[in-house]
């Protein structure tokens, strides 16, 4: 059984509503000292790959065919075995 | 100047339905091997600390102010210095 951790961010040439947003509320709170602020999202799932290999090449996939979008978002992610697979 | 790098998940505890459609969505494509899929949020931002300590505090005020609701999520986060500063 293995674990990945992916992150889906906005491409940096894209503008991010939702981050500039944010930012303003911190603006409001007297946060003026942080910016750049960016939004994606963080998906945790397990897989039940025979090796990290499969797990990775299926993180791949997911990420590309569901989570992720090609033209806007781009993806990484970190696989780690749970219970000492290999 | 520091990046942080913040993840936000829904306590375990909670119910996740985006992760369950996923998951169902995961199925319906043939990846059946998947489980325990968690959505959470990924944030990316600049602060411009005089000191990393100064920067973890300004992050750990955000969340706990912002970005996470601290009833129903956690959040962690990794704060790197750019340009050098310590």
């Amino acid at each position: 059984m293995y674990s990945a951790k992916i992150k889906v961010t906005l491409r940096r040439s894209i503008l991010d509503p939702q981050g500039k947003a944010v930012e303003h509320s911190f603006q409001s709170l007297g946060y003026d000292k942080i910016k750049d602020t960016r939004i994606g999202k963080f998906i945790e799932l397990k897989i039940d790959a025979s090796s990290e290999t499969e797990a990775k090449k299926m993180t791949d996939e997911v990420c590309g065919k569901l989570l992720a979008n090609p033209v806007m978002e781009d993806y990484e992610y970190e696989i780690t075995s749970l219970n000492g697979d290999k």
